[in-house]
């Protein structure tokens, strides 16, 4: 793809300085980028390589542009129209056209004829697939599966069956959604499975990432609201509520039946013990352990980072002792107090 | 499915206090239950909705039999019960019988006649496969592989070569059984791979949730014993032994030849290390960091839950200081003694 | 595979004490090896075992040789010996020559005529295949990867478009290369996506196991150098960087752009922020948490291990107080020091 600059400015909205003419093909880091490339400034401790770049063109704020020694873009969000410009250069890849000769498709599917669906894919019986639906290859998709308009699966997806599935939405290889949730009773000593009967219903404009998984619920329905953004490695037990915009970064656990507001943001490692609710706007940083509802918007922590393996042994002992330390000073404040 | 309460009861060895006749076509919870759905009481905290549920029928203990306005069920276990009942309501869904077109098969495979094998499988060569299995889409089963009668393998399941499952297991998409442990030996700085030449071995009952992983031994074998139950996203190294019945929540790691008892509940996100023993009836809860053996059964324990992230900055700053605070507290101690 | 003592101390270089014509034909540990078998003996612990081992020959070094009652190879780096000739003796098993019939294979590929590549495999367009490379079954290679000579997947391994792979590299099932990174642009309270046009590039000699991810770069290139082992359940964020002979354990979450030196070692189940460097030569503990750069060789850890659940509750308490402790201290000093 090959862009103008002046075209480029009027894509995104920004205010052109330099050369209208200039031809951009890629993007590239500030440090990295070529003379065809555009870079961005979005992060202050990257200011310092705004006049050394090879870039063709940065994208920058107005407060940054005096220091700008190529052309500029400017514009107030600079990530924000960096993402519109990436999108512009790189244009995804498609599958062709139509529905490749192995794929295997189940009975009383209704499919776009504007769907695209790869090689070595599976499609059940009673699935309805949207239009510009783009499957990729080695793809599941089991029964009575709904797929909404301009949604992607990537390579090696897996959606079981009645798994509901919104607009625009894009799924990476690896991702399972609606297995069965861990749904067990004890009878007696041995463990009796309780069959799971709910579904999973996946919002619009949600994007979830490789070997993530989503439970089905086991009565009632597992959902994901619109505009939600989970990344790698995300385990969602059934019958967890994720409210609308929130993002959860990679090997989050969250356990079954709770209940996470919108627009929260949840650090990667965290793990969300199950029938809890957290409030819209919450923001857990990475490794939190949350045992307990948390009904106040905010930031939470927990965890210890790592010391020197000693220091750490020291500290471990201490820790242990905490409540005899505890004893002894009441001990100390008694006596002086007599 | 329609069954009516008569023939529920019947089933599950209620005693049943209303309309015989009534039909059943579902289940639901107390709250979201319509009038052709059965429900069911489990969980105290759910009892105030006993009275105003539009069930069909509830599942209640003798205690709770006062309370229910609509017909109902009598029994002692009732979450046992429900399991049963939402059995008889929701059977499986099965593939076609028999073997799909598409399906790949190698040489010397004995694969009873009552299995039933969906699209684009891969079978290698010496497999053996028992009456009733189910092999879902796109699942990979390698060379040597024996799989017991009534198991079935969600889609998507991957089961490396020599690996042997019970009977009656259920095991979820993305599933990885017998990949190459994680055996290196230092060869003057560079790393060496040791050829991992055991088996896995799972046992009869056992459920395997989505994208869990379990390596192969690396000369012995991996052992997950009967009616063992496995949440999502576990791993599971080289050589662990896993007793009878024990049940393990998402997404805990489990490091290479640890023994671990039979009937623990091992809760979501804890990590165990490797060479270690945990004994019978040992229950761990969510996060909790094993690093020695344990040798007596009982709950275990650690991990700090958040606390607003100014507060722990705070206490994080406070724990680094734990030995300096010992120190002062003997010297306080020590003056007050003189 | 049949060997003789004779044939395995010449391919290893030991010192044969014993019978140079006894056949071997596999390994076993000292406690369950039978007469075919060889073993070794690597850790101290064990060596209560090498009177009473039945294997037909035992492994060890020149320190050890007096205790053992079978034939013995003896050699000083016991471990790696063993590695080889567990190699020896457990060729790998290989599919077919040649590409099988079920491969869906796109325009303009260059596949060496040694390839391998198994059933129900898709290739996309542009892909380059190195010498004796082995494809297993359901793999999933994307347009444009290059995938280097002696290189391996095993099955159901997914690499997305424009993945590199060097040289005698293993790839386990379920392992995802390639996948977009977790690039968000906040967009007026909506999280808008940012287009992840950066490449993977894994060097010579890397293994990766079960159901790891590997992110592709935003802009410039994840890579992961020669010689890294990357265990289970590994998540690597977008332009990581992971230095040579470096080996990190299970269930490892790496966040975006961090820097991990050569010859570090990484325990399981540890999180590491982004954006940070941990130079070379670090070792971690076990579950650490790294939320800073590490910038000097050594050992870390954190997080305190279990405890009975009641002292937990009081030690957790006491966490809390922290803050608060610290105060009564100082007063008992203030009042002390009058």
């Amino acid at each position: 793809m090959v862009w103008t600059l002046a075209q480029i400015a009027s894509e995104i909205g920004a205010q052109l300085v330099g050369n209208a003419d200039k031809k951009i093909t890629g993007v590239g880091t500030l440090q990295n980028a070529k003379d065809t490339d555009i870079s961005f400034l979005a992060n202050t401790k990257y200011r310092q390589y705004l006049k050394s770049t090879s870039a063709g063109c940065v994208i920058v704020s107005p407060d940054d542009l005096a220091e700008v020694k190529t052309n500029a873009l400017v514009i107030d969000d600079t990530y924000v129209a960096y993402a519109r410009v990436a999108s512009l250069l790189y244009p995804e890849e498609l599958p062709d056209n139509g529905i490749h000769s192995s794929v295997v498709i189940g009975d009383n599917c209704n499919i776009a004829n504007s769907a695209r669906i790869s090689a070595q894919v599976f499609i059940g019986a009673n699935v309805q697939i949207g239009d510009n639906v783009v499957i990729g290859p080695g793809c599941i998709v089991e029964n009575d599966v709904k797929i909404g308009a301009d949604t992607r699966l990537m390579s090696n997806v897996t959606l079981c069956r009645k798994v509901s599935i919104g607009q625009r939405v894009r799924i990476h290889p690896g991702v399972v959604i609606g297995a069965d949730g861990f749904g067990i009773a004890n009878d007696k000593g041995k463990w009796l499975k309780i069959p799971q009967v709910g579904k999973v219903i996946i919002g619009d404009d949600v994007e979830i990432g490789a070997n993530t998984t989503i439970d089905r619920g086991a009565i009632d329905d597992t959902i994901i609201s619109n505009g939600v953004k989970l990344d790698n490695q995300i385990q969602i037990g059934h019958n967890v509520f994720i409210g609308e915009h929130t993002v959860i970064a990679g090997c989050v656990g969250i356990s079954g039946s709770t209940r996470i507001g919108s627009h929260c943001a949840i650090g990667g490692g965290t793990g969300i013990a199950g029938h809890i609710e957290i409030t819209d706007g919450v923001q857990l940083t990475g490794m939190s352990m949350v045992t307990k509802s948390i009904m106040t918007a905010g930031t939470y922590s927990s965890g210890i980072p790592v010391e020197p393996t000693r220091d750490w042994h020291r500290n471990v002992v201490r820790y242990r002792q905490l409540d005899k330390l505890n004893d002894k000073i009441k001990q100390l404040e008694a006596k002086l107090n007599q």
